[in-house]
């Protein structure tokens, strides 16, 4: 008859014109992590510092996606991690218009676009987590956006009002968010992309927002490291610069990020950097989809699937207008190596070694981490 | 082969006898509001009265529904709108025995049979939101419900048991539930349209319910107007009278409402009606299920779907016996504009214009608002 | 073409090699409860020890499972039971490797193997609710385990590490369960069945866990009652024997658990066992699953489905070193009746008579239960 239904693992049905269509996907991932120094820095242990062993069901979801009358797009994906309900999380609810030329209209939950690794999905990425950098900027999904968007052969752009908090009278406030990206070379396997992104908030004086400045460094069961002190801002503006340079199964990929938050009378920059080389040794290239501008899956070619190398050195550091600051930094470098086992599984081992510039509370500046991933897709 | 399997972007499989079948579908609404007056009152904000600004994901939900040996229903419905808990929401859990002549039973937790407008699924109403006296009626969906219903060509009964808050004694008390409707015309484009219902709670005297007599009048970002204060009660009754008549792409209805909560000295009555009026210019009528004494969609047939105006009066009114009770009276007037851009997606614009008898807190007797929805349905 | 899809109420889709499959079951169980005496003996009730009422959606639940490249599978299970969040839990969220001859490999969140009862489905135990001990020993399931199982045509075992609390020093700490089974006969409508489990904990002495010994003894909607009181244990070792013999309709099946939980100075064993008979009245005979040692569905032969007998008696008991200790111990014996109506739709009966050694603090010493249950799995 007039239908399309594929399984490979997940479940998907569409009429043969692709005017409607509705699918399930999901993604498990279940990770170790091994972990010493600044990355068990807490005060609440008996021995800070030392070693310490932790796992964690990382993340669990489910997604429903599907299309009517060939131009309107629905996704809906939820996080069920965990009994207790603050690790469930609402990651998509959207609605989206492709029916015009000029661009595409969504609006819901979503990622506001701001960052390649962040873009990247979290499937896809190359190491386990993404940069600490990264993790900073992309700030909450908040749940009201509108976006417009667009891409072609080597483009992509995508502008948008983003909630952001209230103002004092109650109202709700928007923060404005664009990013585009152009890739002067693109084909199966070689890519050349550049890509900027800025996001400029919109903050009540009378409302502050509370900022912090504590983050994971790449191992996301160890504890937060203080990068600078908590700031009440009423201003912030962020950018980034992407590029990224890949041929056959070798890939160098680089951002630079930074976020500047504001009181009256001070300011705290945080801004750093990563650059990540992979090396597929089994030969594939990774995917680029110029269209939004993102690398996407590895495909495994032969049975014993493919076998990826990376390694990342990150730099991340604080400058802080404020008396007597903190103001650490911290050079973060991570060697891994992943296995897609086949198009739906893959296995991910990484090395960490993280060095701060000042001690934390417990006097040590240094730390290393080992972190395993066993990942499911359908 | 002997399956039936179909996708207008949702998804459904049967049995071709129809024994056995299974579908998901799903609902996101995606509202903005702009409001000003009694609907921004609450003194936490900086300049209450005065214009503000809200935008939510109104309804992001998912269903899975089922026959199995053809007289077996279930239906498992949840509202995932955020990363709090407190907005998620399990709509609809029950189980459906379709086998007796006499009646259907139905139980766990579905909406309880009482008024037209409440019963019209959120998806199907006329109005961006249902009437202020519709909401305060419906109460909570509770979760241990029984109930026995049947319909005809042109008749629809229900009678039920919902459950109820606690006695002193830590035993579950049921109300009391009933609706009937009769309509004397029914055709595919004329419909008349008459019902009744009423519910009786069953309350310990010595465990009163706190009721509150705040709402929000059909703006649902806005704040709430307090019309009376909470009462503790230990009794209550509310009945309603409905009625509709529709004849080609026009169609009237309206609803009276009683709400009575006592305790042992004082008793509180919050009554109330809409009377509302729809024009399809595209010629359309709107659809009725006579089994459920309720209206369904509307399903556009042009190639650029189908517009309906829709104009609406509401009254509420309280009338409070305690000394010096605040007795406050709305009148609410929407006017608004559906466009069904097919059977999927419908946009709304909504300008409702709120008059109260006596002044809110801040003094403001009136107040205005403009509400937009997108809605997309699978 | 190459795929084989199935609807008997759900959703199961398959490539006609099994190597990749997706399917979405679930289940709705509606319970009523009238009970008295020590099942109502909490102090906040007006009258305890007087008859109560209570109903609940016991459990709604909705499972998403599915295989990729025919060796990897993966299983996720959450139940919506409630608007609140505390009573919505993830049941399932887990991988599972199935390519070695050895032993399959399971990582995530799942039931750790102990016990009979236990690991029987809850849509396919006997009785209403499991035995009170069985309850009591079956811990929850932690989100962070792995494990190492496989089976034959008589015989099953498992073995893993399942997440514990952590130690002093925020490092988590697992705790170790094995199960092994044999059944000497297995035929369709033969067996004989015994099996042995441990579970041992691994608590760190400065980070003790609090173990409390009240326990509902059956009747899922009423209060608990205190056995013995909290003890904040740092050391605990359980385990379990199981013994089933069914022969045509009729199956006797018993198990015998102990449970030892440690502080510096004091001991407390919580140990019990239970009897349970069943007689197919309609002739079917209960299905066996000897790969994973454990109990599964009835399938009704005629028309009008099957009906069944249970009768089951139990006793629990506490052992408590402690000065002045409470020592409770209980006998519940349970007759009830199930009618498998399809193989979809079951309805439950359960009389239960409960006697306690020592009365409980309003001077009560037994109490009764009726219990029902409407179950529809798809």
């Amino acid at each position: 008859d007039d239908l399309v239904i594929g399984s490979k693992g997940d479940l998907s049905i569409a009429t043969k014109d692709g005017d409607f269509s509705f699918a399930i996907d999901g993604r498990m991932m279940w990770d170790t992590d091994y972990y010493s120094g600044v990355h068990h820095n807490s005060s609440s242990h008996s021995d800070p510092g030392s070693n310490a062993f932790g796992s964690e069901l990382r993340r669990s979801r489910l997604a429903f996606k599907g299309t009517v009358y060939s131009d309107w797009h629905y996704k809906f994906q939820y996080t069920f991690n965990a009994n207790s309900g603050e690790k469930n999380q609402l990651e998509d609810a959207y609605i989206k218009y492709t029916g015009w030329d000029f661009a595409d209209i969504t609006v819901g939950k979503y990622k506001f676009p701001f960052g390649l690794e962040e873009l990247v999905s979290s499937k896809h990425i190359s190491t386990i987590e993404r940069s600490a950098m990264v993790e900073f900027v992309r700030a909450g999904r908040s749940e009201q956006n509108i976006q417009l968007s667009n891409g072609g052969k080597n483009y992509s752009w995508a502008f948008g009002l983003y909630e952001g908090e209230q103002d004092e009278n109650g109202s709700e406030l928007y923060n404005l968010v664009g990013r585009a990206t152009f890739a002067p070379i693109v084909t199966d396997n070689q890519v050349f992309h550049l890509g900027a992104a800025v996001f400029k908030s919109d903050i009540d004086d009378a409302n502050p927002v509370e900022v912090k400045f504590t983050e994971r460094l790449s191992v996301h069961t160890a504890d937060k490291i203080n990068l600078a002190n908590t700031l009440n801002a009423n201003d912030h503006i962020q950018y980034g610069l992407e590029a990224a340079w890949m041929t056959g199964p070798f890939s160098l990929q680089s951002e630079y990020v930074s976020s500047t938050w504001e009181d009256d009378t001070n300011e705290v920059e945080y801004s750093g950097y990563y650059v990540q080389g992979t090396w597929t040794l089994t030969g594939e290239s990774r995917s680029y989809k110029a269209k939004k501008g993102i690398f996407d899956k590895i495909s495994p070619k032969g049975a014993n699937g493919a076998v990826e190398l990376v390694a990342k050195f990150e730099h991340g550091e604080i400058d802080d207008d404020r008396t007597g600051a903190v103001e650490n930094a911290f050079d973060n470098v991570t060697v891994g190596v992943n296995w897609y086992v086949n198009k739906n599984v893959r296995l991910s081992a990484n090395y960490i070694m993280t060095e701060l510039d000042e001690d934390d509370a417990n006097g040590e500046d240094d730390g290393n981490a080992f972190s395993t991933r066993l990942q499911l897709i359908w």
